[in-house]
C-alpha cells in the first residue's frame, strides 16, 4: 500500500480533522488564528493523526472522538514546532517563512502556550483520565528532550545511547501516544495498548532518525527544508555523531572546529562534513537503523487481528523510511 | 490580621508546599531543577497557593491534595514568568537576573513548557475532571491574555473596558482557580464554589491594578522590579490608560510620542509621564479601582461560615492594596 492510498482512504476522517483543528483554534482575540493558521496551513503530513485515526480503527474504535484527539496531538505537536523554531532561531519552516520570523517570537511563545492550553480543555471536556495522564507525561517528555537537546548542543562526545534518549523523548513519546490514545478509544485490552504504544515508539525513533538523514541528503526546493540545517544549529544528530565516533583525531578535531563555529558554516566546511559522512557510510548506517525500527513497530502490531487499518499502520511505518521530504 | 501573621498561620502549609514545589521539579535532565529553582527560590508571594491553602481550610478539606495543587498553581505561574520574561526581554526578575538573562531565551522558552506539562500531569494523577477543565480554561485564559497584551502594545487608544478584559484573563483567571480549587477540593455546593471564584476575580482585578500602580511608584531597591518597565516594554497599563484618556491633544501628542519610543525613555519622558500621572491623579484612581475590587471580593465571602480561614482571606484581599511590593 502506498502513503498516497492511506491518505487516500482515510480522507474522509482527516478532513474531519481539518475542519475541527480550523474550529477549535478560533479564539475572540486576534493574532491566535493567524499564528495557529499558518503553521496548521503550511502543509505538515499529519502523521500524528493518521496514527491515531489509524490506531483507533484498528482497536474498533470509529466515532467522533477519535476526530477531537486527533486534533490534540496535532496542537501539541504545532506548539511544539512554534516554541522549537524561537529556540532555534529558525527563519523557514516547511518552506514558508516560520512563525516567528512573521510575527516575532513572542507571538509564537505564546500562541505556543495558547494551543498547549486548548488541547488539555480538549482532555479536561472529553474526560478521560488515563488520555490525560497518556498525554501529559508526553508533553513532559517531550519538553525534557527539548531540553536535553539543548544542553547537547555541539556536544560532539554525545553517545548513540544519550541521542537516542533524546530522540525517544523528543519525538518518540509523543508519536507513542498517539497510537497508544487509538487503542484507548477502542478501549484495547491492556497488552493491546501496550503493543500499540510500542509500535509507536519504534516508528517514532525510525521517524526522527529519517529526518536526521534527510537533513543532510535533501534539496531545499524538495523537503521545503534548509539542508544541514541541524548542522548550523550545532545539532548533534545521528549522521553526525557518527562520524564524531569513528573519526580519526585529525577528523575529530576538524569536526569540532566545524561545529563550534556552527553558526557560519562556509560551504567547503560542509562538504568536509558531507566527504567524512561518506567515508563513514553515515547515512547508510542511520537509514539502517531506522529501518531496523520500523521492522519491529511492524512486528509489534502482529498482536492485533488483520485488518486494512493494521496494514495501514504497517505500510505508514514503511512510509517513514522510503519518504524523501 | 497582618499578612506577616497570615503567613505564619500557614507557615506548616506553605512548609510543605514549598518541599513539594522543589521534589517536582527534579528531572534527570540537567537545567530544568536550575532553571525552575531559581525562579522558584527567588522570594515569590506564594499567593495563589496561599488563597488555595485558605480557599480548602475554609471550605472544610485540609489533606494533602491541597498541597499538590497548590505546587501546580504556582509551576504553572511560574511557566508563565518564564515566558513573560522572554517575550518583554527582561533582564530583571524580583531583583535577580531573571532566568533568560542568566541561562538564554531557550532554557526559559523550554523550560517553562516543563513546569506546563508537569502540573498537567499531576493534575491527570490526582483525576479530578473539574479541576482539571478549571486549571485548563485558565491555561487558554491566560495565554489569550498574554497575547492580547501583546497585540495592545503602544496602543494609547485601548479603553478601560479592553483593558480590564486583558488583566481578567491575564491575571484574574489563574487567581480565581485557585480559590475555586480550593472549594472544589472542600466539595463545596455550587453556589459556595462560584462565590469562592468571584472571590479570586476580584482580587485578581486588585492584584494586577496594584502592580500597575507600583510599576510607577516604587522604588528598584524595594520591589525588586525596575520602576517605569511596563512603559519601557510599551505596555499601556491602568495609570497610563487613565491619562491617555484624560490628556489634552497636546499632552496625547507628547505621550505617543513618548511610548513609541517607549525602548529608550529618556529621564525627561518618564518625569512628563509622572507629571500627567499627578496632574490627572491617575495613581491613586488606579488604586481606587482596585480598592473596590477588593470589597467586591470580600463581599463575595459573605456566603461562607466565619471562620478564621475566611478572616484571612478578607485580610489578603485588604493586603493586595496596602503592600508596597
Amino acid at each position: 500500500m502506498k502513503f498516497s492510498e492511506i491518505v487516500e482512504s482515510l480522507s474522509p476522517d482527516l478532513l474531519r480533522v481539518e475542519e475541527a483543528i480550523d474550529e477549535n483554534f478560533r479564539s475572540d482575540v486576534v493574532l491566535i488564528p493567524d499564528v495557529s493558521g499558518h503553521l496548521s496551513g503550511s502543509g505538515g503530513k499529519r502523521i500524528r493523526p493518521m496514527l491515531l485515526l489509524l490506531s483507533s480503527r484498528a482497536c474498533g474504535y470509529a466515532g467522533p472522538r477519535m476526530i477531537t484527539h486527533s486534533v490534540i496531538v496535532e496542537y501539541i505537536h504545532t506548539a511544539t514546532l512554534l516554541h522549537d523554531d524561537v529556540v532555534d532561531g529558525a527563519e523557514v519552516r516547511r518552506g514558508n517563512p516560520s512563525a516567528n520570523s512573521k510575527w516575532g517570537n513572542e507571538a509564537s511563545v505564546l500562541v505556543g502556550d495558547f494551543l498547549f492550553s486548548r488541547s488539555f480543555s480538549m482532555m479536561a471536556k472529553d474526560g478521560s483520565a488515563e488520555i490525560l495522564r497518556t498525554m501529559s507525561d508526553a508533553c513532559t517528555l517531550l519538553s525534557e528532550g527539548e531540553v536535553l537537546q539543548l544542553v547537547n548542543m555541539f556536544n560532539t562526545r554525545i553517545t548513540e545511547e544519550e541521542y537516542l534518549d533524546v530522540i525517544y523523548r523528543k519525538t518518540a513519546a509523543l508519536i507513542a501516544s498517539s497510537c497508544r490514545v487509538g487503542a484507548l478509544l477502542g478501549e484495547a485490552s491492556p497488552s493491546v495498548v501496550e503493543a500499540m504504544h510500542q509500535f509507536g515508539v519504534q516508528v517514532g525513533y525510525a521517524f526522527q532518525l529519517v529526518d536526521d538523514a534527510l537533513d543532510y541528503m535533501g534539496e531545499e526546493g524538495r523537503t521545503g527544508k534548509e539542508v544541514g540545517k541541524d548542522l548550523r544549529e550545532g545539532n548533534i544528530t545521528m549522521p553526525l555523531l557518527r562520524i564524531c565516533t569513528l573519526a580519526t583525531p585529525a577528523e575529530f578535531e576538524r569536526l569540532n572546529q566545524v561545529i563550534v563555529n556552527s553558526n557560519a558554516v562556509a560551504p567547503e566546511d560542509f562538504s568536509d562534513v558531507l566527504e567524512l559522512m561518506e567515508k563513514y557510510e553515515a547515512i547508510p548506517y542511520t537509514l539502517d537503523r531506522a529501518r531496523s525500527y520500523v521492522e519491529a513497530a511492524k512486528s509489534a502490531l502482529s498482536i492485533l487481528p488483520d485488518s486494512t487499518h493494521v496494514d495501514s499502520l504497517r505500510a505508514i511505518a514503511d512510509y517513514i523510511v522510503e519518504r524523501d521530504y
